[in-house]
């Protein structure tokens, strides 16, 4: 027999979520979509959330004024995107130089982060959660080996935003090149080299069959953080459940997304080198001068963007702290354990 | 005036958690805490889950038996205490040169980690969920310096259950001691050396004052992860809503942990050691000797413990993965962070 067709009052609140990302980086992208799988689950299907890729309702790099405006309740992205708006913005994501991936999620909930960038973002109608993190990243594909400083010179690199005004005090040449564009790009030699995230998403893109040079490590990306980021509006008319439900969903998707990329790097990485992808590591002169010219702009940032000197000063000296004890403990087994036939 | 008082008819869970954990270590303790704070928050406050710590309930190693025969409906614990009732225990929390902390979380969460310890856990009535990581800890407290493998022979050391195996076939002697007697055991010299968490707990407990010497790392807790431990038929009792709850106020906790830990410890470490505490890295022969006898017991559990086989065989293929990546990208910039005057 068939069942009567009982149709419950119910409230259902519908949320849109843009983000940033295209599908196929299955692992940023899939973020936002472990947290709306989430939050769906604990409210028995009362709070659903769609969430659009990148493109979709609006330009990927859209997502902060529509937040900011109300046209979608919550966005998911990269904050450093958005360094043109206010250097501040890369802070809570990553900066050349800047905290790993579990010190930043340290800064963020233990240390002064989260609170100094919720002021911050106050100005743009944003309340945001962490939720997610790469990892350390790798320094991209260069179609020639980079054996000093001096091969920088005049390298045409398609680079993220921040970390190209880095290269450019640094000689190179930084360029704007959307995701889809940069295969073609490089095998053309219109640009030298191109970075992506690591070998998990960079495989999917085949930018080792025309530059086989990997270089590592991402110096511009040591652990950057995705934020969710919600309309105050939006967050401060959700009962109390609702607020903390959002808050451990995103929790939910910042400890799976960064799980995801270390579980599937390793495999990806292998694939790889097996291929013919040749492995370096940065010589140390590039490493010094990007080192000294990111501490440059930051000490220039301090006397010109009031935002910056308060939230950089507090970032700064986690970041010293975080170092000088990661060096025992942590650096000490993980040194061991890599040199180990396992 | 008074506001008349109205009782609703409501529908409250009650669930006890015992925490193999005293109040004083507020950061393992207090992931206990985070969790049913949140889950009240999530339910406003329908499902309360009241925080005993170790001993209040029983004994703080009688949380299995306790979840398994459903005395209480929830634990939070370090599984490696039980490896004594099987080895498995310890391969859902640490063993000696294990996975480091992302790693842990990258196994259980996107490898086959949490499948196969719910596997096992299933023959003890009990579901878990990662709660917290303390990171790579320090190597302990020694009266005398650690010159070579040679001083270990006849040491004395207040050391966890299954790295203090190890230590036995490196010629030490292990000891069991209750936290509350370690100092005591260290200043009057019946022990030689004792091994507890990292600078912020340790701290704590004042060792330094009467054992200088603070080795790292603790090779045997590269990353130990803690468990909620849930009675199966508590949880399978629950609605999905109240399902999803406690996994997404898990994830909380498991993030908050790592955090805290990773937040307080560097201030501890820089005050030990304005307090004269002298910090070693392990020689080499320690290390090395440390790691051939544990990758021994680990072959000889392969053929005695058919648990182990199965769940160790996956846990080393990823052990093995993680540590061929993670020597690139994360490594190299930490290691250049670490070499910086920041």
């Amino acid at each position: 027999g068939s069942a009567p067709a009982i149709v419950h009052a119910q409230t259902t609140l519908r949320w849109r979520l843009a983000s940033s990302f295209p599908k196929s980086l299955d692992t940023i992208f899939g973020a936002a979509d472990v947290f709306a799988k989430k939050v769906g689950e604990m409210t028995g299907g009362k709070f659903q959330i769609s969430v659009h890729a990148g493109g979709e309702l609006m330009p990927p790099f859209g997502v902060v004024d529509a937040v900011k405006e109300g046209t979608v309740e919550i966005a998911h992205t990269a904050p450093y995107y958005f360094h043109g708006k206010d250097e501040v913005f890369a802070l809570g994501c990553a900066i050349p130089f800047g905290l790993n991936s579990r010190q930043m999620t340290a800064w963020m909930v233990e240390g002064n982060g989260l609170k100094l960038m919720r002021e911050f973002y106050r100005g743009y109608n944003i309340i945001n959660f962490p939720g997610g993190n790469t990892g350390a990243q790798m320094g991209g594909w260069y179609r020639k080996e980079v054996k000093s400083l001096a091969d920088i010179k005049g390298m045409k690199m398609r680079i993220g935003g921040f970390a190209g005004r880095v290269l450019e005090r640094m000689g190179g040449v930084p360029q704007n090149i959307p995701g889809g564009e940069i295969y073609q790009s490089l095998e053309k030699g219109t640009i030298d080299a191109a970075e992506w995230v690591g070998p998990y998403d960079d495989q999917k893109l085949g930018f080792n069959k025309v530059a086989p040079n990997y270089y590592y490590p991402g110096w511009w990306e040591g652990g950057p953080q995705l934020d969710f980021y919600i309309n105050t509006k939006s967050f401060d008319a959700l009962n109390p459940e609702y607020k903390a439900i959002v808050e451990c969903a995103a929790a939910v998707a910042h400890v799976d997304m960064q799980a995801k990329y270390d579980a599937k790097n390793p495999g990806a990485l292998r694939e790889l080198v097996k291929g013919g992808t040749k492995l370096f590591r940065f010589p140390k002169d590039v490493m010094d001068a990007a080192f000294k010219e990111s501490m440059a702009i930051y000490a220039e940032l301090g006397s010109k963007n009031a935002n910056w000197k308060k939230v950089y000063e507090d970032y700064s000296n986690f970041r010293r702290e975080q170092n000088l004890w990661f060096r025992f403990a942590e650096a000490g087994f993980d040194d061991f354990m890599q040199s180990q036939k396992l």
